[in-house]
């Protein structure tokens, strides 16, 4: 057993390594090393994401059409389908890489700013008062006139110098102090949890005050956490990932069926944790921060991400009378919960409302402040729920409506995620009927994102493309609009000009699942508001949180009539605002007892059995809406564009 | 390396088993299985004491001495010097284990009884309130109008019906909430800590009242453990063992140095968690207490151990000025400390005072309840170390002086422990100077143990045999006292009499070890009195606890000047108070409590600097002492003799 030959594989970019054993599959090798690789076909060798390049050494692989000839003689092969034969140098093909980063609306802005002050929107500011912080205390010397314990002696300078009665010191601490406390000559640095009275740590010596935390946001598409000097706030840095719960189920109900199944639970608590892992392993090596300075990390996310993340049964959040487990998870350590590099930290999560109006929400709603403001507000979170939220300083109501995965790209067939080579901008000519776009990252696209598809309606529907039932006008006759028997699609991209080589289109059945979506923000827009008899009109702002693009075009999501017919002035579009308001709770411990407070305060409406949600849904289904009332301005463009 | 065989060994008695690969070494697997197997020399087949019968299979084993050929016939063999080359069924020698079982005093009297009340001293009564309790709770069903989380409306009913606000609910308790609470309609039992407010676990349904906790003692020489029935005290089970550190230092001091050792710390902490375990196992065996229903653990020791136990360097314990790194460890659960079976159950620890006088200490004191009486009473627990406490509900006074092992049978050649076979009660005939003596568990004596020493050294000198210093009368030229040149030796069991063939006796060398103990002992009295300006005169109780024997001759101890020449009436020996102590604190949070409050209220003096107890302990050299007259009923039995 000992003798036995282990092969070496190095990973390049990076410097990971693994040792396997012969005839090891190689795309396992690569998971297990815990480098994130696409492979939606689970690795049976027919998505032919899994492509890495070997530099040197020996695999035996089948043989595969999905590499082109060229490229195989370059070294590239399909991890799933390649047996490790001798020591690697394995190349992680860059490009995928970075394309596999979400691109969230408005970091560049924030990063590196102290506050969150991100696009038109005012964030709430933070006066930053972490609550783990490093101090460096010095601890009366033992004699033989005063034979205290050394665990006294460190309390009591605790209590005199940082004002903390009677701190936790747990049992990992109590082993380290002795030596701590003499190397430097009773000189420590000592880092507290002020949250939980708890001594996280204790180092000999002046280490000075370094300290950092991660906001994490747990998204049903995506995850994303920021790294944060405690000290002033800073973002040092940002990652993000897909959900790798994704393979097994799209939305928040495949993966409660998922989770109901053997082993499924744990399948995917494992996923999402490993991801995680993964995205503080990257943060930690190019940062460089010292695993012992991360002291805190703050959690957000819906309400079933949060319960597959502390690996609790979601089943109940969608049987009747859809409850949760747990609103607020428990504080808990890092490694408890299975995070690795800084498992005595403690994991602290942001307090939610209900099973579809989670800890996500109430954190968009302390990055938006709406709920010290007395000036009527909506916060509105566009993801693949849409989740939305009414109120001000005195009462809040908050609702779900399913409006489906389409703003994420679900449901749409050349929809794809706010990613790299996603169309995020769409304008048409009005004389051409030719589309001009606008594309993340530059270059040419591979599909069509939420706030290009909101542009692409809006703008089908001005252009007289579109009818008000969301049916193609044939009678335009034009070379954009292609139509074979009763299937017409729209061409927005030709296939020369793709990515990939394929015609991007938007199709009838695509328009239908954008105007299903729409039409249930709307209708619950609409129904949560004369639940407390106001109108739209009585909003004094609006903040729509999402993954829908950097640059969401409110004109033309009031045109689909996805958003109420108000002052364009009364918008805000701030992105991911769920680690917005994780950061802040990071930074104060008054921001994050905030959040249970607006997480109480909130009345949550079940919309699903509301029968007047229902009827305007219904009536939502016409562009903008069936009585156009409620939308003069739209109408008045349409008359302005000879369009009625 | 899936195919390689391994063989199953089965040990009898009990159930456990081990698979291993062949050739391996049968000791190895009888320590793997977890089983406590004696083994002075380490495993290298020198002290024969790993004896076990093969009742079926096939070992290879070296031929050894120890083992005559009779038994080597009827299967036994050294276990170290066994290679494993079939499946197995092992007896390990049952009477080897009971021979191993620790006599405890007084133990049988209070197994039983609801109260501990130990010999003639009554010890402190306790009103069972025990701080873990299981509960039948109904919970609250949701609804589509009442949509709260399952953790909310358990936490609801817990403090509508047991009146504890927001208890704190872990992870592991949260994942089991969803099924429990659901599988008998929103009935529960809940198992809650009402220490530190936490739920410790939630079954479906009425599972009954069923609450068990562990009372544990970690003494220098021994473990000892109550299986105790939290509703009514009830004793349910004892187990005890040796403390397996023995193998590596017989006294602190020898532990303390083994533990600065590269990886000593680790081991130490090792084996007596492990022997822990094992006993738990035990327990847990011979009563079908289900595991669940082990809620709480209590446990004392002396600093030492107590560092040991939580793997904390002890060192500086050693070191002057002497302190220790915590006199109170942290609750924390049985799993992150290494307990197996009942891994989430709390354990909490008992406060000591200083480094030598440690929380098995205060937990006798709780034990005697001296602590809130008002007259004045003296603690003093003869184990490996002597400690001593006087005072009353006003104030406390303690210390410590190395009394040495002597008293547990150490450094005197024929000395053991208080086991089955000791000798534990002697008295010598004035006319022949024949030894009668008294064996615990009856037969034939294997050595003599603390009590017996004390009656040997009281009887020879009342009778003449010894004179004050210590020294053999050789004239009075009989055959129970043996000289060779300058050796003498008194002979108290022939070697026809005794169990292993050989003579016991004791020698001049062995006389001075005990008079320096006892001279130490008696001058740690002395010595606290006068520094609170009383004397022996002034104290009303005097408790003795420890492991000396079940039956403390008081006369004797004070003919040898170990204990105060005072009304023999004001004396109590109660055994193991520390263990006592531990129970009492395990059914009582108000107990409990109490010996934090004991612990701070304790004023401790060093007297290894104290130039009185020096001088005292010198005068102590002499039987009784140098003084006569702090004696006057010894001279008075002497004159009586005719020995004055």
């Amino acid at each position: 057993m000992k003798n036995q030959k282990k092969y070496l594989i190095k990973f390049i970019p990076g410097d990971r390594s693994i040792k396997v054993s012969p005839h090891y599959n190689l795309r396992q090798a690569i998971l297990d090393c815990g480098i994130h690789i696409d492979s939606s076909c689970g690795g049976v060798g027919t998505c032919g994401r899994c492509v890495v390049r070997i530099k040197e050494g020996k695999v035996k692989t089948k043989d595969t059409k999905l590499i082109p000839p060229a490229r195989k003689e370059k070294g590239y092969v399909l991890s799933c389908l390649s047996k490790v034969e001798s020591n690697l140098t394995v190349e992680i093909p860059r490009q995928r890489k970075e394309k596999a980063k979400i691109i969230e609306s408005g970091l560049s802005e924030i990063k590196s700013k102290k506050y969150a002050d991100i696009s038109r929107g005012k964030m709430s500011r933070v006066h930053i008062k972490p609550w783990v912080k490093k101090a460096f205390i010095v601890v009366e010397k033992p004699s033989l006139s005063y034979g205290t314990s050394d665990l006294f002696r460190l309390k009591k300078s605790i209590k005199e110098n940082l004002g903390i009665k009677n701190c936790t010191v747990p049992i990992h601490v109590i082993r380290k102090l002795p030596r701590a406390l003499r190397e430097k000559d009773w000189e420590v640095t000592v880092t507290i949890d002020r949250e939980n009275g708890t001594l996280i740590d204790i180092e000999p010596g002046k280490t000075g005050d370094e300290c950092y935390g991660l906001a994490i946001d747990i998204g049903t598409t995506s995850l994303i956490i920021y790294l944060v000097d405690l000290r002033n706030g800073e973002i040092i840095d940002i990652e993000s990932d897909y959900n790798p719960q994704i393979k097994f189920g799209e939305d928040i109900i495949n993966r409660i069926i998922y989770a109901s199944k053997k082993g499924g639970l744990e399948k995917l608590r494992e996923v999402v944790v490993d991801s995680i892992n993964n995205l503080i392993w990257k943060l930690l090596l190019n940062s460089r921060v010292d695993t012992n300075d991360i002291v805190s990390i703050m959690i957000a996310g819906n309400s079933t991400m949060m319960h597959l993340f502390y690996g609790v049964s979601p089943r109940y959040i969608r049987e009747e009378p859809y409850v949760t487990v747990a609103n607020k998870f428990p504080c808990s350590t890092a490694g408890e919960v299975g995070i690795k590099h800084i498992k005595n930290a403690y994991i602290y999560s942001i307090q939610g409302v209900a099973s579809y109006l989670g800890g996500d929400i109430t954190s968009g709603i302390l990055a938006t402040g709406m709920f010290n403001k007395k000036e009527l507000s909506l916060f509105l979170d566009l993801g693949t729920n849409g989740e939305l939220v009414v109120g001000n300083s005195e009462w809040m109501i908050g609702a779900s409506c399913s409006a489906g995965p389409a703003f994420e790209g679900g449901g749409v067939k050349c929809g794809i995620r706010a990613v790299d080579s996603a169309i995020e901008k769409v304008t048409i000519d009005q004389q051409t009927y030719k589309c001009q776009v606008e594309v993340i990252g530059g270059g040419k696209p591979a599909g069509i994102c939420g706030s290009g598809l909101i542009d692409v309606i809006g703008e089908m529907y001005l252009k007289g493309v579109i009818d008000r039932k969301g049916r193609f006008n044939r009678d335009i006759g034009n070379k954009y609009l292609k139509c074979e028997d009763d299937d017409c699609r729209y061409i927005l991209v030709d296939k020369k000009e793709s990515i990939n080589g394929k015609e991007i289109y938007i199709s009838e059945a695509d328009i239908d699942n954008l105007i299903r979506a729409k039409a249930a923000i709307y209708a619950g827009i609409k129904t949560l508001l004369e639940e407390v008899d106001l109108s739209v009109y009585d909003l004094k702002k609006i903040y729509i949180a999402g993954g829908l693009g950097r640059h969401l075009n409110i004109r033309n999501a009031i045109v689909i009539g996805m958003l109420p017919d108000i002052d364009i002035e009364k918008y805000f579009f701030l992105g991911n605002t769920s680690v917005v308001g994780a950061y802040l709770s990071l930074l104060s411990q008054d921001k994050y007892k905030q959040t249970s407070k607006i997480a109480r305060h909130i009345t949550y409406i079940e919309l699903s059995v509301n029968m007047k949600f229902m009827d305007r849904y219904v009536a939502g289904l016409f562009l903008p809406y069936t009585d156009m009332k409620d939308f003069p301005s739209v109408e008045e463009s349409l008359y302005l564009a000879g369009k009625k």
